[in-house]
Protein backbone atom coordinates (compact mmCIF):
# COMPACT_ATOMS: atom_id res chain seq x y z
CA UNK A 1 0.00 0.00 0.00
CA UNK A 2 1.34 3.18 -1.10
CA UNK A 3 1.67 6.23 2.10
CA UNK A 4 3.91 9.46 1.25
CA UNK A 5 7.50 8.46 3.28
CA UNK A 6 6.81 11.82 5.43
CA UNK A 7 3.28 10.79 6.54
CA UNK A 8 4.88 6.96 7.39
CA UNK A 9 7.77 8.51 9.12
CA UNK A 10 5.69 10.68 11.36
CA UNK A 11 2.96 8.24 12.04
CA UNK A 12 5.99 5.88 12.85
CA UNK A 13 7.75 8.56 15.31
CA UNK A 14 4.62 9.04 17.01
CA UNK A 15 4.17 5.32 17.14
CA UNK A 16 6.99 5.65 19.67
CA UNK A 17 5.47 7.69 22.44
CA UNK A 18 4.33 5.43 25.26
CA UNK A 19 1.06 4.36 24.99
CA UNK A 20 0.40 5.41 21.68
CA UNK A 21 -0.43 2.77 19.23
CA UNK A 22 -1.09 3.22 15.41
CA UNK A 23 -4.53 3.99 15.33
CA UNK A 24 -3.92 6.67 17.74
CA UNK A 25 -0.70 7.90 15.71
CA UNK A 26 -2.85 7.50 12.56
CA UNK A 27 -5.19 9.74 14.13
CA UNK A 28 -2.54 12.86 15.97
CA UNK A 29 -1.08 13.34 12.45
CA UNK A 30 -3.96 13.65 10.58
CA UNK A 31 -5.36 16.24 13.29
CA UNK A 32 -2.38 17.78 13.34
CA UNK A 33 -2.04 17.80 8.88
CA UNK A 34 -5.11 19.82 9.05
CA UNK A 35 -3.65 22.57 11.67
CA UNK A 36 -0.05 23.50 10.33
CA UNK A 37 -0.01 25.92 12.59
CA UNK A 38 -0.50 23.85 15.31
CA UNK A 39 2.76 21.10 13.62
CA UNK A 40 4.84 24.00 13.49
CA UNK A 41 4.08 24.78 17.31
CA UNK A 42 4.35 21.58 18.01
CA UNK A 43 7.92 20.91 16.24
CA UNK A 44 9.77 24.33 17.66
CA UNK A 45 8.36 23.45 21.35
CA UNK A 46 10.51 19.76 20.79
CA UNK A 47 13.40 22.24 19.07
CA UNK A 48 13.54 24.53 22.16
CA UNK A 49 13.12 21.64 24.22
CA UNK A 50 16.28 20.11 23.73
CA UNK A 51 18.16 23.11 23.39
CA UNK A 52 17.08 24.42 26.36
CA UNK A 53 16.33 21.89 28.48
CA UNK A 54 19.79 20.34 31.14
CA UNK A 55 19.61 18.72 34.44
CA UNK A 56 20.49 20.93 37.28
CA UNK A 57 24.17 20.05 38.25
CA UNK A 58 22.79 20.14 42.20
CA UNK A 59 19.83 18.31 41.74
CA UNK A 60 19.66 16.19 38.48
CA UNK A 61 16.41 17.94 38.49
CA UNK A 62 14.96 19.46 34.57
CA UNK A 63 15.86 22.99 34.42
CA UNK A 64 15.97 25.90 31.81
CA UNK A 65 18.88 26.96 34.26
CA UNK A 66 21.20 25.66 36.23
CA UNK A 67 21.51 25.63 38.90
CA UNK A 68 17.61 25.17 39.07
CA UNK A 69 15.27 27.80 40.50
CA UNK A 70 14.54 25.56 43.48
CA UNK A 71 18.18 25.00 44.32
CA UNK A 72 18.62 28.46 44.20
CA UNK A 73 15.48 29.73 46.13
CA UNK A 74 16.50 30.86 50.12
CA UNK A 75 13.26 30.65 51.07
CA UNK A 76 14.12 26.36 50.40
CA UNK A 77 14.73 24.78 53.71
CA UNK A 78 18.34 23.24 53.03
CA UNK A 79 17.33 20.96 56.09
CA UNK A 80 15.32 19.27 54.51
CA UNK A 81 16.24 16.64 51.33
CA UNK A 82 13.81 14.86 49.49
CA UNK A 83 15.38 12.01 47.11
CA UNK A 84 13.24 11.08 44.72
CA UNK A 85 13.54 8.77 41.29
CA UNK A 86 13.04 10.96 38.60
CA UNK A 87 12.97 14.59 37.31
CA UNK A 88 9.04 14.49 36.67
CA UNK A 89 8.91 13.13 40.36
CA UNK A 90 9.87 16.68 41.60
CA UNK A 91 7.28 18.52 39.46
CA UNK A 92 4.96 15.83 41.16
CA UNK A 93 5.47 16.96 44.71
CA UNK A 94 5.78 20.69 43.63
CA UNK A 95 2.59 20.81 42.50
CA UNK A 96 0.87 19.56 45.71
CA UNK A 97 2.88 22.67 47.46
CA UNK A 98 3.43 20.26 50.76
CA UNK A 99 7.35 20.15 50.65
CA UNK A 100 9.42 22.96 51.08
CA UNK A 101 12.89 21.90 51.35
CA UNK A 102 15.11 20.75 48.53
CA UNK A 103 15.23 18.13 46.36
CA UNK A 104 17.99 15.27 44.78
CA UNK A 105 16.64 13.09 41.88
CA UNK A 106 18.48 9.73 41.72
CA UNK A 107 18.04 9.11 37.99
CA UNK A 108 16.51 5.79 38.35
CA UNK A 109 16.31 3.14 40.85
CA UNK A 110 18.69 -0.31 41.66
CA UNK A 111 17.81 -2.64 39.40
CA UNK A 112 19.84 -5.91 39.21
CA UNK A 113 17.58 -7.11 36.27
CA UNK A 114 17.92 -4.20 34.18
CA UNK A 115 21.75 -4.08 34.98
CA UNK A 116 21.35 -1.03 36.57
CA UNK A 117 23.79 -1.27 39.97
CA UNK A 118 24.65 2.01 42.14
CA UNK A 119 27.11 3.84 39.69
CA UNK A 120 24.57 4.06 37.21
CA UNK A 121 22.74 6.26 39.43
CA UNK A 122 23.33 9.85 41.36
CA UNK A 123 24.05 8.43 44.45
CA UNK A 124 27.69 9.47 45.32
CA UNK A 125 26.82 12.78 44.08
CA UNK A 126 23.95 12.02 46.84
CA UNK A 127 26.45 11.36 49.50
CA UNK A 128 28.25 14.42 48.64
CA UNK A 129 26.03 16.62 49.19
CA UNK A 130 25.12 14.93 52.49
CA UNK A 131 28.70 15.19 53.59
CA UNK A 132 28.63 19.26 52.34
CA UNK A 133 25.00 20.69 53.04
CA UNK A 134 24.71 18.87 56.58
CA UNK A 135 20.82 18.33 55.81
CA UNK A 136 19.04 17.88 59.15
CA UNK A 137 16.80 14.96 57.72
CA UNK A 138 17.02 12.86 54.04
CA UNK A 139 13.17 11.83 52.76
CA UNK A 140 13.13 8.95 50.36
CA UNK A 141 10.37 9.29 48.18
CA UNK A 142 11.06 6.06 45.96
CA UNK A 143 8.62 4.30 44.47
CA UNK A 144 7.14 1.45 46.67
CA UNK A 145 8.46 -1.26 44.45
CA UNK A 146 10.71 -3.98 45.02
CA UNK A 147 13.21 -1.75 43.14
CA UNK A 148 12.28 1.11 45.05
CA UNK A 149 12.56 -0.36 48.56
CA UNK A 150 16.12 -1.85 47.81
CA UNK A 151 17.56 1.39 46.63
CA UNK A 152 15.85 3.21 49.99
CA UNK A 153 17.38 0.14 51.87
CA UNK A 154 20.74 0.64 50.16
CA UNK A 155 20.84 4.78 50.49
CA UNK A 156 19.86 4.46 54.74
CA UNK A 157 22.69 2.06 54.93
CA UNK A 158 25.25 4.24 52.53
CA UNK A 159 24.28 7.06 54.84
CA UNK A 160 24.18 5.33 58.33
CA UNK A 161 27.72 7.36 59.39
CA UNK A 162 26.52 10.91 59.01
CA UNK A 163 24.62 12.36 61.23
CA UNK A 164 21.38 12.56 59.78
CA UNK A 165 18.01 11.60 60.15
CA UNK A 166 16.43 9.51 56.87
CA UNK A 167 12.75 8.70 56.70
CA UNK A 168 10.91 6.99 54.27
CA UNK A 169 7.51 8.44 53.00
CA UNK A 170 4.52 6.44 54.48
CA UNK A 171 2.39 3.83 52.97
CA UNK A 172 -0.85 2.53 53.52
CA UNK A 173 -4.21 2.75 51.75
CA UNK A 174 -4.94 5.67 49.37
CA UNK A 175 -7.38 8.00 50.53
CA UNK A 176 -10.95 7.53 48.95
CA UNK A 177 -9.87 4.15 48.05
CA UNK A 178 -12.04 0.51 49.16
CA UNK A 179 -10.87 -1.23 52.19
CA UNK A 180 -11.50 -4.61 50.87
CA UNK A 181 -9.96 -4.01 47.27
CA UNK A 182 -5.89 -3.11 48.57
CA UNK A 183 -3.62 -6.28 48.86
CA UNK A 184 -2.64 -7.97 51.59
CA UNK A 185 1.21 -6.37 51.47
CA UNK A 186 -0.24 -2.86 51.47
CA UNK A 187 -2.80 -3.80 54.48
CA UNK A 188 -0.02 -4.98 56.68
CA UNK A 189 1.75 -2.27 55.80
CA UNK A 190 -1.13 -0.03 56.75
CA UNK A 191 -1.59 -2.16 60.09
CA UNK A 192 2.63 -1.25 60.45
CA UNK A 193 1.89 2.07 60.25
CA UNK A 194 -0.99 2.95 62.54
CA UNK A 195 -1.30 5.82 64.68
CA UNK A 196 -3.28 7.32 66.73
CA UNK A 197 -5.80 9.52 66.47
CA UNK B 1 4.76 26.19 41.06
CA UNK B 2 7.81 26.74 38.91
CA UNK B 3 8.11 24.57 35.55
CA UNK B 4 10.82 25.36 32.79
CA UNK B 5 9.14 27.35 30.42
CA UNK B 6 10.58 25.00 27.78
CA UNK B 7 9.16 22.08 29.18
CA UNK B 8 5.47 23.75 29.81
CA UNK B 9 5.62 24.49 26.51
CA UNK B 10 6.55 21.34 24.93
CA UNK B 11 3.49 20.07 27.65
CA UNK B 12 1.28 22.47 26.14
CA UNK B 13 1.62 21.80 22.85
CA UNK B 14 0.93 17.80 23.30
CA UNK B 15 -2.14 18.61 24.98
CA UNK B 16 -3.46 20.05 22.14
CA UNK B 17 -3.39 16.57 20.34
CA UNK B 18 -6.53 14.89 20.41
CA UNK B 19 -7.55 12.11 22.94
CA UNK B 20 -4.42 13.77 25.05
CA UNK B 21 -4.81 14.91 28.65
CA UNK B 22 -2.56 16.90 30.98
CA UNK B 23 -1.64 13.22 32.55
CA UNK B 24 -0.63 12.15 28.90
CA UNK B 25 1.29 15.01 27.89
CA UNK B 26 3.35 14.71 31.02
CA UNK B 27 4.34 10.88 29.73
CA UNK B 28 5.11 11.92 26.50
CA UNK B 29 7.32 15.13 27.39
CA UNK B 30 9.40 13.05 30.35
CA UNK B 31 9.22 9.62 27.67
CA UNK B 32 10.99 12.19 25.12
CA UNK B 33 13.20 13.89 27.52
CA UNK B 34 14.64 10.52 28.40
CA UNK B 35 15.93 9.75 25.06
CA UNK B 36 16.61 12.64 23.27
CA UNK B 37 17.14 11.14 19.24
CA UNK B 38 13.64 10.02 19.38
CA UNK B 39 12.67 13.67 20.64
CA UNK B 40 14.93 14.70 17.61
CA UNK B 41 13.65 12.67 15.14
CA UNK B 42 10.04 13.46 16.08
CA UNK B 43 11.05 17.33 15.64
CA UNK B 44 12.72 16.86 11.98
CA UNK B 45 9.42 14.26 11.22
CA UNK B 46 7.47 16.85 11.76
CA UNK B 47 9.70 19.79 9.66
CA UNK B 48 9.92 17.09 6.77
CA UNK B 49 6.22 16.60 6.77
CA UNK B 50 5.57 19.99 6.71
CA UNK B 51 7.77 20.56 4.11
CA UNK B 52 7.23 17.67 1.94
CA UNK B 53 3.42 17.14 2.15
CA UNK B 54 0.55 18.42 0.27
CA UNK B 55 -3.04 17.84 -1.27
CA UNK B 56 -2.79 16.42 -4.55
CA UNK B 57 -4.37 18.61 -7.35
CA UNK B 58 -6.29 15.98 -9.15
CA UNK B 59 -8.20 13.95 -6.08
CA UNK B 60 -7.09 16.23 -3.12
CA UNK B 61 -5.62 14.12 -0.99
CA UNK B 62 -2.44 13.73 1.03
CA UNK B 63 0.98 13.47 -1.06
CA UNK B 64 3.87 14.06 -1.48
CA UNK B 65 4.70 14.37 -5.29
CA UNK B 66 1.59 15.56 -7.22
CA UNK B 67 -0.39 14.73 -9.10
CA UNK B 68 -0.17 11.70 -6.59
CA UNK B 69 0.89 7.58 -7.07
CA UNK B 70 -2.65 6.72 -7.21
CA UNK B 71 -3.88 9.15 -9.50
CA UNK B 72 -0.75 8.48 -12.07
CA UNK B 73 -1.39 5.37 -11.50
CA UNK B 74 -2.04 3.61 -14.98
CA UNK B 75 -3.35 0.14 -13.33
CA UNK B 76 -6.55 1.99 -11.98
CA UNK B 77 -9.50 1.84 -13.02
CA UNK B 78 -10.65 5.07 -14.34
CA UNK B 79 -14.10 4.47 -14.80
CA UNK B 80 -14.42 3.90 -11.00
CA UNK B 81 -14.24 6.92 -8.98
CA UNK B 82 -14.69 6.95 -5.16
CA UNK B 83 -15.79 9.75 -3.04
CA UNK B 84 -14.61 9.98 0.04
CA UNK B 85 -15.01 12.46 3.25
CA UNK B 86 -10.87 13.15 4.01
CA UNK B 87 -7.21 12.34 2.84
CA UNK B 88 -7.25 9.56 5.90
CA UNK B 89 -10.36 7.79 4.08
CA UNK B 90 -7.80 7.06 1.19
CA UNK B 91 -5.40 5.34 2.91
CA UNK B 92 -8.38 3.51 5.17
CA UNK B 93 -9.35 2.08 2.10
CA UNK B 94 -5.97 1.15 0.62
CA UNK B 95 -5.23 -0.50 3.19
CA UNK B 96 -7.98 -2.82 2.52
CA UNK B 97 -6.57 -3.26 -1.15
CA UNK B 98 -10.24 -3.91 -2.12
CA UNK B 99 -10.66 -0.89 -4.38
CA UNK B 100 -8.86 -0.47 -7.59
CA UNK B 101 -10.38 2.62 -9.04
CA UNK B 102 -9.55 6.23 -8.24
CA UNK B 103 -10.45 8.29 -5.46
CA UNK B 104 -11.91 11.86 -5.04
CA UNK B 105 -11.02 13.65 -1.39
CA UNK B 106 -14.44 16.38 -0.48
CA UNK B 107 -12.22 17.59 2.16
CA UNK B 108 -15.54 17.40 4.43
CA UNK B 109 -19.04 16.77 4.77
CA UNK B 110 -22.09 19.41 4.49
CA UNK B 111 -22.71 20.56 7.84
CA UNK B 112 -24.64 24.05 7.89
CA UNK B 113 -24.26 23.68 11.51
CA UNK B 114 -20.75 24.18 11.51
CA UNK B 115 -21.65 26.54 8.57
CA UNK B 116 -20.05 24.54 6.23
CA UNK B 117 -21.90 24.76 2.73
CA UNK B 118 -20.82 23.51 -0.63
CA UNK B 119 -18.73 25.78 -1.45
CA UNK B 120 -16.72 25.20 1.32
CA UNK B 121 -15.56 21.71 0.42
CA UNK B 122 -14.52 20.61 -3.61
CA UNK B 123 -17.52 19.63 -4.98
CA UNK B 124 -16.91 21.54 -8.27
CA UNK B 125 -14.01 19.70 -9.09
CA UNK B 126 -15.96 16.90 -8.48
CA UNK B 127 -18.36 17.88 -10.94
CA UNK B 128 -15.51 18.98 -13.21
CA UNK B 129 -13.71 16.03 -13.07
CA UNK B 130 -17.05 13.80 -13.76
CA UNK B 131 -17.35 15.81 -16.53
CA UNK B 132 -14.05 15.74 -18.19
CA UNK B 133 -13.19 11.98 -17.44
CA UNK B 134 -16.04 10.25 -17.39
CA UNK B 135 -15.83 7.66 -15.05
CA UNK B 136 -18.69 5.08 -15.24
CA UNK B 137 -19.53 4.69 -11.73
CA UNK B 138 -19.29 7.39 -8.96
CA UNK B 139 -18.96 5.43 -5.24
CA UNK B 140 -20.03 7.65 -2.49
CA UNK B 141 -18.33 6.33 0.58
CA UNK B 142 -19.03 9.17 3.06
CA UNK B 143 -19.74 8.29 6.84
CA UNK B 144 -23.57 7.31 7.78
CA UNK B 145 -23.84 10.39 9.36
CA UNK B 146 -27.12 12.82 8.63
CA UNK B 147 -24.41 15.24 7.23
CA UNK B 148 -22.64 12.10 5.62
CA UNK B 149 -26.04 11.29 4.06
CA UNK B 150 -27.54 14.76 3.20
CA UNK B 151 -23.72 15.09 1.40
CA UNK B 152 -24.13 12.24 -0.72
CA UNK B 153 -27.85 12.48 -1.77
CA UNK B 154 -26.71 16.62 -2.61
CA UNK B 155 -24.15 15.44 -4.56
CA UNK B 156 -26.35 12.19 -6.58
CA UNK B 157 -28.78 15.41 -7.20
CA UNK B 158 -25.89 17.58 -9.09
CA UNK B 159 -24.82 14.30 -10.93
CA UNK B 160 -27.95 13.38 -12.13
CA UNK B 161 -27.53 14.92 -15.01
CA UNK B 162 -24.09 13.07 -15.97
CA UNK B 163 -24.38 9.83 -17.62
CA UNK B 164 -23.10 7.87 -14.35
CA UNK B 165 -23.85 5.63 -12.31
CA UNK B 166 -24.10 6.74 -8.74
CA UNK B 167 -23.82 4.32 -6.02
CA UNK B 168 -23.34 4.23 -1.85
CA UNK B 169 -21.28 1.54 0.00
CA UNK B 170 -23.84 -0.34 1.97
CA UNK B 171 -24.92 -0.42 5.25
CA UNK B 172 -25.98 -3.03 8.03
CA UNK B 173 -24.98 -4.54 10.91
CA UNK B 174 -21.24 -4.87 10.92
CA UNK B 175 -19.59 -8.43 10.25
CA UNK B 176 -18.45 -9.92 14.30
CA UNK B 177 -21.56 -7.51 16.16
CA UNK B 178 -23.98 -9.08 18.10
CA UNK B 179 -27.68 -8.37 16.13
CA UNK B 180 -29.43 -7.42 19.62
CA UNK B 181 -26.27 -5.15 20.18
CA UNK B 182 -27.54 -2.58 16.63
CA UNK B 183 -29.70 0.36 16.85
CA UNK B 184 -33.06 0.78 15.60
CA UNK B 185 -31.73 2.72 12.22
CA UNK B 186 -29.09 0.24 11.07
CA UNK B 187 -31.48 -2.91 11.89
CA UNK B 188 -33.94 -1.30 9.39
CA UNK B 189 -31.02 -0.62 6.81
CA UNK B 190 -29.98 -4.05 7.51
CA UNK B 191 -33.54 -5.12 6.42
CA UNK B 192 -34.11 -2.98 3.78
CA UNK B 193 -30.40 -4.14 2.16
CA UNK B 194 -31.11 -7.49 2.70
CA UNK B 195 -29.93 -9.87 -0.60
CA UNK B 196 -30.37 -13.64 -1.48
CA UNK B 197 -27.96 -16.02 -0.27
Amino acid sequence: MWIPEPLRNLIEAFKTLPGIGGRSAYRMVFHLLKDKDRMKALEMALKEAQESLRFCSVCHGITDTDPCPICEDPQRDKGLLCVVESPQDVFFIEKSGLFNGRYFVLGGVLSPVNGIGPDDLNINHLLERVREEKPKEVILALSPTVEGDATSYFIAEKLSDFPVKITRIARGIPTGAELSLSDAVTLREAFQGRSEI
